[in-house]
């Protein structure tokens, strides 16, 4: 089953042909109809959210009820290949952050040379933005090159038309089930109590058009016509022994983002990830060493009592390790466009129309073997033509 | 009836004692039941969203039927008093613009005072950025104070408590309900064919917090505790007679932000607005001397293929005039809390806990007089006791 056996069971939507879609649970390479196997009208919608908005509680439950289901054989498979896979959950509002010190030292190095990598604010604070909601978008969408307002090399001013610097970055988002009270906050070691599962992510990224824009306010165009997420979303519970102390952290996070037992306690999950393009493995993102852990994240997004809603989403940032070959974004593995992707890419360096991006997850079982997480793929469109 | 008569006829969700939330419309001091007087059953729900989502000619022909009610004395109206008034759209994305040039360079010089005002991207783009759409609350929601990591006066290392530049702005909102496809733009001067209406809206800004977390990836906490929206949406089609055109755009617009008729074409609303704070009158912005139109923002907004959907919600950014009495901040009032924000406001500079601050609207009307707008009301309570 590599990967998808009865220690993983991530739930998706899926629909078969002339019925809606519904909730399901992937086991091997087949699924599972909730709705049908439970009985339980939370299933029979086209989105998790109803059953997120239940809480830990029933999760657990329902989690138990169909680990019974597997071990005594009690159920239907229907055949993955029959089904068509969904947005798994409705999104709220979508949070990206920019966790990883080897990716965010690494851009600063590209576009501040002469200065410190990091700003001042990025290791007190887990750095983050709004990102759009509304283009959250399924694992095998295409994505279609965007236009935008961007300098040209050699131009004084800017000019409209599609975007030469098209990027990825690969990144691990989790996914809120329970809501939180407007003016209450999230310790980070509450990350349970809310954080229902984790889906891969692909924060597409036209960086021509980011860079121009990005004074002050932040990214916006550069981000906003993409986000791909995997079809299925791995729920916490299977991932009890992918947790591992994080690197460290110093200065000693404030008391409102510590993790009971100080900066050594922050802990993060050994999640390995890889990035092809056009069928070569470019790079390898451990997501175990980034700075900030998933519970910070979360800590700090409601450090000023923002609510949390069934549905919101909130990302890693880029992941990257140490190593030149286990970058996150083509801005980092290309040097920003200076030195070719890979040595069998020939001279490539962004993403190229009609080339397929796919970043594969996996982590440690419970069970000591591997889980394999829903894998975010997306082929290049060439842009369309208007004005 | 003060600007609430037969020429305006605004939109709001409303609930009576025993009786769920539903649409209305509002006529002077009353409120008429939309589902009960046109037996359209889009109105039976709590947000105008369904009704919002039939487009541009459902909205002109319900327009013309509640007219007529109105005109033939065909209706009941219920007291004001005796309703609860809502939240009145379910908001998708939010997205906040920076579009007045006034704000913009009054910033620049506070921040940068040896530098250009404004940034090099500024002329060429509205600039904007994604908030949170999970924390727009409804005209009178108390605005608890938030807490946030701030660097305080004559300390090298950020702290976490309760914000002590606590800001308003004074903005206007612009509703949309009809969706456009993923990878469509739409042109500057098809606003009204996606934008229903307008609304007022306090974008409530912690600006210690925003100072220090804000780089390099844009404004997040500092914004994300609080947005204040009217109870009332104004249709576009009440403010025929409030167009005006802009002061006037140099360079002139690329293309796919150009109005027909090029850079002396665009056109804006004049719209004035009037902030008290604490009873007193502080400012009085006028929104026809933003730089940026209202077709340009959402030109913008959707240049790189960015899908709308029902219920996104943009907004003017801060709305400030030449004029030291129209800046629509305290950070621009107070010279960034340098000096009284008012003759007789004492030395009172930033938001104090307890404080009321109000922001009216009004516009001309296409029978001479003027609308007034939903008004945006908000009290200011202290920082809860949190950790």
């Amino acid at each position: 089953m590599s990967g998808f056996g009865p220690d993983h069971l991530p739930y998706g939507v899926f629909s078969t042909p002339g019925a809606p879609p519904r909730v399901g649970v992937r086991l091997g390479d087949g699924v599972l109809d909730l709705a049908f196997e439970t009985g339980r009208d939370c299933f029979a919608a086209p989105s998790l959210n109803p059953f997120l908005a239940l809480g830990p509680a029933v999760w657990a439950e329902v989690r138990d009820e169909v680990s019974a289901l597997v071990r005594d054989d009690d159920f239907e498979l229907l055949p993955l290949a029959s089904a068509t896979l969904h947005l798994p959950f409705e999104v709220a509002d979508y949070v990206d952050f920019y966790c990883s010190e080897h990716h965010a030292a690494g851009v600063g190095r590209l576009y501040r040379p002469d200065a410190e990598p990091l700003l001042p604010n990025w290791r007190h604070l887990p750095v983050g933005y709004h990102g759009r909601a509304g283009s959250v978008v399924a694992s095998g969408t295409p994505v279609v090159r965007p236009r935008g307002q961007r300098v040209l090399p050699g131009d004084d001013a800017p000019s409209y038309g599609p975007s030469r610097r098209l990027d990825l970055e690969a990144e691990l988002g989790f996914v809120v089930g329970a809501p939180s009270a407007p003016g209450t906050t999230v310790a980070p070691d509450a990350l349970a109590d809310h954080v229902f599962g984790v889906v891969g992510l692909n924060d597409w990224s036209a960086r021509d058009v980011q860079s121009w824009e990005y004074r002050p306010l932040g990214p916006f165009l550069g981000k906003s016509f993409a986000t791909t997420v995997s079809t299925w979303v791995t729920p916490l519970s299977a991932l009890d022994a992918a947790w591992t102390p994080l690197p460290g952290q110093a200065p000693a996070p404030l008391p409102h983002l510590a993790h009971t037992g100080g900066a050594e306690a922050a802990v993060g999950l050994d999640v390995t990830v890889e990035v092809e393009v056009d069928g070569e493995v470019v790079s390898r993102p451990p997501y175990a060493t980034t700075y900030w852990s998933p519970g910070q994240m979360l800590a700090h997004l409601t450090s000023n009592g923002a609510a949390l809603r069934t549905g919101d989403l909130f990302a890693s940032g880029t992941i990257s390790g140490p190593a030149p070959d286990q970058v996150g974004s083509l801005l980092e593995l290309t040097a920003d466009g200076t030195r070719p992707r890979s040595a069998s890419g020939g001279d490539r360096t962004w993403l190229e129309d009609g080339e397929v991006v796919v970043l594969r997850y996996s982590a440690l079982s419970t069970t000591g073997g591997r889980l394999t997480l829903g894998e975010v793929a997306g082929r290049i469109e060439s842009a369309r033509t208007h004005t």
